[in-house]
């Protein structure tokens, strides 16, 4: 395996964004993250915003209310594939296609499970505890009603089901990943010095 | 934290043991494995061979007839506790105690879980695939009349089960390890210099 194209999974909080972003740097390859939600908004017609919320938090059963409520042509919505899941699909082609394209770093996206079938994969995970993240996103998002923990919760629980849905795997699942890190304990430094330099040993 | 505890799990095959091994010798503190065992054998009045075989394999619901099997005073038996319940007790307060004396590695023994309050340990979970392990398992162990997948197998879903019964978490989470390693990508040599640095780095 050349340990070319890195999958970045992580919990919401974790810091999992910042440290693709400094692994991509670091190792000189592109990072796809809001690039591939713009990528799967010309490709799928759908906006920005909506592919970004859809995309890992859209309810996964197959709705028929959830279809025509958002459907253009709601007659067609009743016959046809869930928006989530021609989403999911869409997403599927924009990312195998961008791992053919070469080295690069892709944060999130189920892009493990997509790429699984590759050699030429490093799959991370990043985690954290609750307290850490729960100071990260407040200090970075600002506080809401809702208490940082249930945000946290409920953010979790979305992506397990997402994740359980289209993969038929469990969301954090240390088999899935070559390597796992906590990054509250590691720190975002540590974790990209071990991610870089697993991937160039791994070339 | 200080890093000094340091607690590996791993799935069968994976090299978890040698990498604790060479963990602990890299760090200069003692590597309880088959220290554990002998140190709950004296305690228990178990022989060493039965608690390696019931410490993560035995039949983990309460079994009357299991009981009286195995114990030396069957009536007795009907209102004791299992003998893996004693065990897991036994081994509990000798790990809890081993923690309690300083550094050290400890291998297996749902130890993460044991620990998980102490806030001065290192949780890591090794594992491979099925490949790689398969291949190790041979290369160690010798071939048997079942295929070296179906051995793997077995031996992950009564693990799977043993700690499931005693932890209520699920084996091979991600989040409950600060670190998790996939040995076969990673190699031995490299699991062994990330596991040594990062419980320096959080000394």
């Amino acid at each position: 395996m050349t340990g070319k194209i890195i999958t970045i999974s992580r919990s919401f909080g974790s810091g999992g964004h910042t440290i693709g972003r400094q692994v991509a740097e670091r190792l000189g390859i592109p990072c796809y993250d809001k690039e591939l939600v713009n990528q799967v908004a010309i490709e799928s017609g759908f906006h920005a915003d909506f592919i970004e919320e859809a995309g890992e938090y859209a309810p996964v059963t197959s709705s028929l209310l959830f279809n025509i409520a958002v459907s253009p042509n709601p007659m067609s919505a009743v016959h046809s594939m869930s928006m989530a899941d021609q989403l999911f699909v869409c997403q599927t082609n924009v990312i195998r296609r961008l791992a053919d394209e070469g080295p690069c770093v892709i944060i999130c996206w189920c892009a493990d499970y997509i790429l699984k079938d590759r050699e030429d994969c490093l799959h991370v995970f990043i985690h954290s505890d609750m307290e850490h993240r729960a100071e990260r996103i407040v200090r970075l998002y600002g506080q809401t009603k809702q208490s940082p923990q249930k945000r946290l919760t409920e953010k979790d629980n979305k992506r397990k089901v997402y994740y359980k849905h289209y993969t038929n795997r469990n969301w954090g699942d240390a088999t899935n990943y070559h390597l796992s890190l906590n990054s509250g304990l590691i720190g975002v430094d540590k974790c990209v010095d071990i991610i870089a330099d697993v991937a160039q040993l791994c070339k």
